[in-house]
């Protein structure tokens, strides 16, 4: 018995399975930590900081290991911190729309239990049965909502943390106003578990919407299901989700899990609309007819249950898509909206050029394509190619005046690109305040930065 | 001739009225810089920067000197850097609903030429006639459709920003989503000019509302505003603003510039619905029925011009009560919205207890209020009283869970309260993080932070 497990009796583990478990995460890297710690609250927390700080030992904060750029694969002999049993509701305050959670909540138990009140928080990334909301918070989690409502960040009022030393730090305020000081709220949103350990999170919720209505738009081709989109978004409609699947996404779907999709269609736009039910009913019209003037079809979801199902599709990508090829590489690349059909077209040349398939699906309305090079890791040169591949995707991206994540951040498998993007002046102030908070390099070490890489 | 001059022809002066004029700024304080710089661009920007980092010269960011708490107030002898003359918007992008302007646009002037396009951008401080967007950002301005929109923060999507040491960095992207590395844009919004000049901003915009309905409902007493003000959103009802006049605010703004307010009301909300027409009248109805059965009367604003009259008179508070008393002491205390109406009692009790009249106005939708401490300055017994008022004020705000600060940040005036909202550790994190971008303490100096006072 070590003495982790002396200060924290029953929420320490060195079993071999529990290292392997908690060794890799969605991106498909693995680790192999030297410790999992199943911390229960911020006592627990400071615990195992001030363990690790007074002896050097790295610590991985983890929550539902959804991630998919490997931010909490664990540096070799580290501590894995999972948050999993932080996972109480501590307040939803309906008077002032705002919710205070530990880090270990379920985004989707939060949705389901604001339903009930009457309440709604918009983010909803695909992984939302399983993953947490202190996952959300560091990797500024967005999904499919954004096009309406923003990211994880628009709704982070504030925070408890506990900085690599242990102390324990409060940021933000409980109200939708605040310049006391930097917003070192904002500073720990996004930075993949590698500036502090968030322990709760103080959210802003909104009034449930009236209503909603689950259109599915199918075409015959990508260009007018681009074209949908950019009418739609400028006859001043903003739907709620405007989600994107092309043929080989819809195919990939349909084999794994057979909902109903017509597997002949070139494209396929998922439109959420919400509100009040006079104005949703209207877009709707109006949306039923841009699309069928570009010759698509329309489905509209009759009920609950058949908007479930359409969902139940949508977020049946990623695992059908790993399906048909485990190595796969997803990027999660962002152009502005009105480069969309560019980059599509951009894409599917370089998967013609190249010969390595390409399959694309993603959140229209916002321009974040889901990217996914479906190689054979066992193949060398084929994988080799890839790697170049993602970097002229990269290229073009920035070219296009996007970004080169817009959801999962850097983890470890973008940190050979991180530079493309973020010029050394910028990349140097994001060190140094990785400094100012932990100077000895032992949260989450070696993620983001490739120079403070210690793995 | 200084080599500044050399440097920048026709764009600097150390004549006494210049630096008198650079000198002040609505904070009622004072300083004495050495000179003043109207730079024309960023290259104009980074050569002072560079002129003042090697000889160790403090600079002070100016836009419209607008700011509350004297954020630009000049260290003595400091390079005054004002960004009027950065006046361009650059950039209009109607598809992506994106615009990129240079630091200096006054807020107004962008709001009217949005319009034009069908567009909106909701921030809309007091001062938005004369306020620029630069110092909108540094000081993470709010104004009053907060309540339903949000703060500058939440529409500040990139920004061009020099360094301390004259390095031009740009920040965030053009996109709604982006995760790659830390927040430095947010990281800016809110610092207030300590960290880095904003040279351009690139901000989210959104589809102009598709019509609008202003009301004005007037109640016997503060109590029934209050409940108002709950009944409204716990029926779901998000009003785009929902602005708080106590009965001394609307004897000042009438006794200033006579509107026609009923200068024996109580208490007044201005009350303002945006969305499709069917959707805010039904509003309109279920907030003139909540309003009447608290007593209140409701007044509607029949057209533009009785809109805009209404909203002269919100505006004309702050020189309304300049007037009454400059030697006001002017704070902007936010509490959650639900503790609004006890926060009104409280200052009511205290200034009975204390014989200062104590004026309120604001933002009730999110719980920001103006409190106004109607002072003499040359009675320095009253004036101390006042000061320690002050405190008891920030006490109770945060005891209801509150912040110090909603709108106007900490600059000079609030930095002997900062401690008590931040704690030790977080304005140590932020006076690291002020180091890691200025080093030698040359921008914007004294400001926010005590000890890194150097006026």
């Amino acid at each position: 018995m070590n003495s982790l497990s002396e200060l924290l009796p029953g929420k320490v583990s060195t079993e071999p399975e529990d290292l392997l478990c908690y060794g890799f995460d969605a991106s498909g890297l693995e680790g192999r930590p030297g410790t999992v710690v199943w911390a229960e609250d911020t006592t627990d927390v400071v615990k195992v900081m001030r363990y690790s700080h007074e002896r050097g030992i790295a610590v991985i904060p983890r929550g539902a290991g959804t991630g998919m750029t490997g931010g909490s694969i664990p540096a070799s002999g580290a501590i894995v911190l999972s948050t999993e049993r932080m996972n109480r509701i501590l307040e939803i305050d309906k008077e002032n729309f705002t919710v205070l959670v530990e880090a270990g909540v379920i985004n989707g138990r939060l949705q389901r239990e604001l339903e009930r009140h009457r309440l709604f928080f918009p983010p909803d990334p695909s992984s939302l049965n399983f993953c947490t909301l202190g996952g959300n918070v560091a990797e500024n989690a967005g999904g499919a909502r954004a096009v309406k409502y923003g990211v994880t960040r628009d709704y982070v009022l504030g925070l408890e943390a506990v900085l690599p030393d242990g102390r324990t730090i409060t940021t933000g305020v409980k109200t939708a106003k605040g310049v006391v000081g930097y917003d070192l709220t904002r500073l720990l949103v996004g930075s993949e578990g590698t500036l502090a350990v968030i322990t709760k999170i103080r959210l802003k919720v909104l009034p449930l919407p009236e209503d909603v209505i689950t259109l599915l738009a199918l075409f015959g081709g990508l260009e007018q299901s681009g074209e949908a989109v950019q009418r739609i978004i400028s006859e001043g409609i903003v739907p709620r989700t405007l989600e994107f699947l092309d043929s080989w996404t819809i195919r990939a779907v349909e084999n794994y899990k057979s909902i109903g999709l017509p597997k002949d269609t070139e494209a396929l736009l998922l439109i959420e609309l919400d509100g009040p039910p006079s104005v949703i009913t209207r877009d709707a019209e109006k949306i039923s007819v841009i699309c069928k003037k570009l010759s698509g079809e329309i489905i509209m979801a009759e009920n609950e249950l058949a908007r479930m199902k359409l969902w139940e599709a949508r977020r049946a990508v990623s695992p059908a898509l790993f399906h048909l090829s485990p190595a796969k590489i997803n990027e999660d690349i962002v152009v502005p909206r009105s480069r969309f059909p560019e980059m599509l077209r951009r894409l599917r040349d370089l998967s013609e050029s190249s010969g390595i398939r390409i399959v694309n699906f993603g959140h229209a309305g916002d321009g974040n394509i889901h990217v996914n090079l479906m190689v054979d890791r066992a193949d060398k040169e084929q994988y080799a190619k890839a790697q170049e591949l993602v970097k002229e995707i990269f290229r073009i991206t920035l070219e296009l005046e996007g970004t080169i994540s817009g959801e999962h951040g850097i983890g470890l498998t973008k940190q050979n690109y991180i530079s493309m993007e973020v010029p050394p002046a910028e990349l140097e102030l994001m060190k140094k305040i990785k400094q100012v908070f932990d100077s000895r390099n032992l949260l989450n070490p070696g993620k983001i930065f490739l120079s403070l890489c210690s793995r």
